[in-house]
């Protein structure tokens, strides 16, 4: 039977600290040439009859043996981006009936078979949080306590999350252009966390000696500058246009999510709104060379040193999303989906066929 | 809701004459820079106990605007190249409970709502042969009647509807490594055309006279030499390396299906087969610079000849398959499948979701 799972589903089978747990040596096996990651690739066109938007089709797959696992992750998008506050913004309009739509399609990589297809949100914003989080764990100081974030959408609940798993919290702040915003997210995840997440009303009263600084915003322009450094500070972006050029520029240790970074763009004519994020959103004028830069695989296997004295400046970019990420969590999520018997059970034969494809 | 369709459902719903109706229009649009496609993609690692074997999760999407859609065509194989005959072949194991795993997966890209998800194999046989039939069409002569194929497998048989649907076809030929494969060929194919599929006991045999040529096989090596050519034939091939590399060198026209037919190859390391296809299947010595050829949609929007004089010998070079197909094609068959009320309908909410993925 193939299982058709929920987010609710996932929400209740995967926590960020077995996503972590998962990830770790996933991510080392891919630095050491198991498994593969296929780029992420964006497919773009004009919505008719809607002059600021595109209709995206992402897709992004990867596989892990060591889990038995293959998995393709999809996103079809209608996507803007409007300016809030002093940033410019992507987003996408739930335009399906009210609703999003990205779903992530697990295979085994023993036999072919489908073994799961569920929503994406959940479990995408699980791993972004992990990825961070093991960024944290390898980067940050032993003895950061104080949690600074930028943001509070829906990423930005799980990045607390993996913040406080690998790291003893003591103080957490929270900025992001609404009020109303940071009041709602304060209190949805102070009980959460068992941590009272206080809000500021700007960003620089946020940031005032926190040894840990989550960047987690939508934004596709710079929200961290380089005014706001100070020594031993960790930065944690979900997107490297969310630090600075300059900022970045003066980290001590960067590391990377992955360096192959730069999705593959197959842009429609006159889609010219896509454009305008591509040049803005992977502009790189810090003069820094990313490619030598260490990915996190290195710094879970030790080719690489997160941070060696507590002055150092570092920073965690996740600079794009894998496929194998959802190959590792989608494993995790159809294990104990599996064992705890939910999901809607469909006849795999629905998913497979009887002539050669 | 989204609809679940089986490959029954498929051959019922798409006839190769509808698909070529479909495409003509659609790939003059992409030639325009309308609509997008996005390169194939194959992640191939080695399979655990299997050393002859790999496991390829492969990916290919395209997006139709003026059809409102776009696809996502996903294939999860267990593939070995045994040597059989002369010819190596590419072969996907039947691997999930016995079954192969193929998937289209067709949205709104006006809304990003999934619509339907449907296996591939019917479809991609039809969609294959379609895009030959309009090669055919355009570059054979207008009076060909007899047609020649090598093949007798699971593409053979809609090569040769595709052939019959634009020629006044009176004869044809089979040849096939195996007398048995052919003899069952024939007997299938004979009563669904009309017209008595005769099989040969060599190459030459089969090939002598005719004026449009089927290469339709899963060799990796050439099946079609120098040797065979004749004035005014018109070869059709369902990947380049079929047709030897002397024979393409003396055709008077080739045109392509697509100019970017290089796949997307992530190879885990030590996934040695997979290198060797790659190095053989893909392997040019013909001197032919195949950027200037012109492809499909220049043929039918006019910007290219397919043929001017009866003894040209001209080739058309299935040489990689679309992602935009599958929602050309998905297309037709979703829009028959609403109207005659066919497949499971299962809720779209199970494939959406109320979270920013």
């Amino acid at each position: 039977m193939t299982l058709i799972l929920s987010n609710d589903d996932v929400a209740k089978l995967l926590t960020v600290e077995e996503c972590m747990a998962a990830l770790e040596p996933a991510y080392v096996e891919l630095a050491n040439g198991k498994g593969v990651n296929r780029t992420r690739s964006d497919s773009i066109v004009a919505v008719r009859g809607k002059p600021d938007s595109v209709y995206g089709l992402k897709t992004m797959d990867g596989i892990v043996p060591s889990l038995g696992v293959g998995a393709v992750r999809i996103n079809s998008d209608i996507i803007s981006w409007p300016k809030i506050g002093n940033s410019q913004r992507r987003t996408k309009t739930p335009a399906a009936n009210g609703r999003w739509v990205g779903l992530v399609l697990l295979f085994s990589s023993e036999t072919g078979e489908p073994l799961a297809i569920m929503p994406d949100g959940v479990m995408q914003r699980i791993r972004v949080a992990a990825a961070n989080g093991i960024g944290i764990k390898y980067m940050a100081r032993a003895d950061a306590d104080d949690v600074a974030i930028i943001g509070s959408g829906w990423q930005a609940g799980t990045q607390l999350m993996a913040a406080c798993a690998v790291r003893k919290v003591k103080r957490i702040r929270c900025w992001s252009p609404s009020a109303e915003n940071r009041a709602k997210f304060a209190a949805e995840m102070t009980p959460l966390l068992g941590i009272e997440v206080e809000t500021m009303p700007d960003a620089e009263a946020a940031l005032k000696g926190a040894g840990i600084v989550l960047c987690s915003t939508s934004s596709i322009d710079p929200v961290y500058f380089e005014s706001w450094l100070e020594p031993g500070v960790h930065l944690s972006s979900i997107k490297k246009a969310e630090i600075d050029n300059a900022a970045l520029a003066r980290c001590d240790r960067i590391a990377l999510h992955v360096h192959e970074d730069k999705p593959l763009h197959f842009v429609e004519d006159g889609a010219d709104a896509a454009d305008a994020e591509v040049e803005k959103g992977w502009a790189d004028k810090s003069g820094i060379d990313f490619a030598k830069l260490p990915t996190v695989g290195d710094l879970i296997g030790g080719k690489a040193k997160g941070r060696e004295k507590p002055e150092e400046i570092t920073a965690f970019l996740n600079n794009i999303g894998m496929g194998y990420q959802f190959a590792v969590a989608g494993a995790v999520v159809y294990r104990k989906a599996k064992e705890a018997g939910v999901g809607h059970e469909l006849p795999t034969d629905w998913f497979t066929e009887d002539v050669h494809p």
